[in-house]
């Protein structure tokens, strides 16, 4: 059994029953080879069944042909440091908009964790926040396109485009799809209307990339957007990266040992695979040469089938060698060191050298957002 | 039987009874003569009982005898143009303000009854929300003293307060308290958080002159401030002004003809009066010499006695006269009509050159106010 709710992922989840559940829709081969082709350029992610779930992407690519355009929007809840889960589905955001050239709406709900645990406070939050816009500064996001924003500073510039979504939502809605009960906050049952606002930045098709725990959120916009005057927001969902621990579930920014961190030095990130990746391998070395390891339970192979090792000739390669044997559990996860490595140490520089300010106040985009205010 | 809520009074009100449910206190002869000592100036609203009950108001004279100061909250939600009974108690408000030397904010909640009522637009509200200011700003607070402000205008500024309050009310409350519903937006839901904020804009104790149908907000502040490390806000309640058409019940926005509006032309006024003032006199002008009226009824009577007959020997002479038969119903109307066209004038007259910017942007405390953002 599994429990999947923007706050709450829990057990072995089984992503065709979450399409079904949800009513999304299978990111068919067709419709994967069209978005690739849209943007000349093939996508690990995309190819490797790791964004897996749609809404009306067809219609997102319907109207970029026709040239009306769309554009796109993603988040991140500050609740601590980011690790490698959270930065994955930005990078995958990154590449849409190199490829399309769209605006993109980076929203930080400060408040959303802050009202939904006693222990945060407020402040606590904010350092977490400023932290985090550093990472998302480093994805390398387009500067003049891209605006990263936390809902307190923002607040005024959306409230009467708040006030409007939040008065189309009952809380009768609200706790069945949240599950809010009386014992809810009242800071935490308006939130929702706050994550929806951004979807009606433009008169455009709203593109969402995001893990698909958030997909509830879109359900709700999709039933009030029209009634409001805007389109029915698309959505592109990916799976949980997971756990180091095994196969199943979502790496947890509670739990630090089953998470890299974007902050992990090398020595960590070989010491982590090293001593918690789930191997699928025997238990010594004379087995595994003679009976060969199994990479579908193996965590340091599905993070490189999933994110980390684009080749196809060369993932196919380590899957051969570790299943017959040649390959050892300690070569495998070696692999995954120097990749995850390369990764973390391209990103330490780029965060060094982040432009926080463009992307919040200065660049094109966010100078005009400071300029706007939103209503229906 | 009565119903008070912020969102509707209706019924014959029994003052007495309000007191006993909502935890109130009488104001006692004793403390209003402390209130109009300590300001060396009498008033009528509080002489005549329209000013009626309090919570810690004793306290708030402590604080102010001890040199710790106090300051004052009120507010008017824009739902229309205003009457007469919207303006009283701003009226009261610039007494209290003028006696203390204190600071007093005045929040107009525009996002209120666009969120209560389906048929508002957020357009129309904002237009009824610039007249409202006009009219408050006509009253002549202080204007380094006075902050009036549109919610949705200063929603970043107190946005980390607002959700520190709101994460400290449950569902459950609210709903006991407000009669929420499965049905109500998660907008509304969240409303009460942003009508105690200003309670918390300083340190001392905040008094807030209004209504006895706005003191369930003050009930929950009172249940929250001392955790965030904010005092109990007091409250000092009138009465409701009654409707022309009998002494029972409240002032009307939704009923034109049941109140005095404050752009009612001289002759409106009269005519208003002499057709709806609902009359303690006799059916004849004979019968009313031979068996005299009944002041205690008669809403022309009742409105001078509340408000607009500072002079007690005044008001006394009246009484008598009118409850003999000496004085008819036409000449009782017009006492009144006299009393209701000079304040009138004078409100327009200051209207006119009302420097609405100075309380919303320039004055010294407005300037305080918008360099400030607001945390527990």
């Amino acid at each position: 059994m599994s429990i999947v709710t923007p706050w709450e992922v829990e057990g072995s989840i089984d992503y065709d029953k979450l399409i079904q559940e949800f009513g999304t829709k299978r990111i068919s081969p067709a419709l994967r080879e069209r978005l690739m082709k849209e943007t000349h350029e093939k996508n690990v992610m995309l190819e490797r069944d790791y964004f897996f779930s749609h809404r009306d992407l067809d219609l997102v690519l319907d109207d970029y042909a026709k040239g009306k355009g769309f554009f796109l929007y993603t988040g991140r809840a500050p609740s601590g440091p980011m690790h490698i889960g959270h930065l994955i589905p930005l990078v995958f955001t990154k590449w849409l908009q190199d490829r399309f050239k769209v605006n993109l709406y980076v929203q930080l709900p400060d408040e959303e964790k802050f009202l939904h645990k006693r222990e945060y406070t407020w402040k606590g939050v904010q350092g977490y926040a400023e932290e985090n816009i550093r990472d998302i500064a480093a994805v390398g996001f387009d500067p003049d396109r891209t605006f990263v924003f936390k809902n307190s500073e923002y607040a005024s510039n959306v409230y009467p485009l708040l006030m409007q979504t939040a008065k189309k939502v009952t809380f009768s809605t609200a706790k069945a799809v949240f599950g809010f009960t009386n014992e809810t906050n009242i800071g935490m049952i308006q939130y929702p209307a706050y994550q929806m606002v951004p979807t009606f930045f433009e008169k455009k098709r709203c593109l969402i990339p995001a893990a698909i725990d958030q997909d509830p959120y879109w359900r709700i916009q999709r039933d009030i957007a029209e009634g409001l005057g805007f389109h029915k927001t698309a959505a592109i969902h990916s799976k949980f990266i997971p756990p180091l621990q095994g196969v199943h579930g979502k790496m947890s920014a509670s739990v630090a040992d089953t998470a890299i961190w974007l902050n992990d030095g090398e020595l960590a990130v070989r010491k982590k695979i090293m001593k918690y990746a789930f191997s699928g391998g025997r238990e010594t070395v004379e087995e595994h040469r003679k009976l060969g390891g199994n990479p579908d339970v193996d965590v340091s192979f599905q993070w490189l089938k999933m994110l980390f090792e684009p080749d196809e000739q060369r993932l196919k390669k380590i899957e051969g060698e570790y299943r017959s044997g040649q390959m050892l559990t300690g070569e495998l996860k070696q692999i995954l060191v120097d990749k995850l490595n390369a990764f973390l140490a391209t990103h330490r520089e780029r965060r060094e050298k982040a432009d926080v300010e463009k992307f919040m106040y200065e660049g094109k985009l966010a100078q005009k957002m400071w300029e706007t205010t939103y209503e229906a």
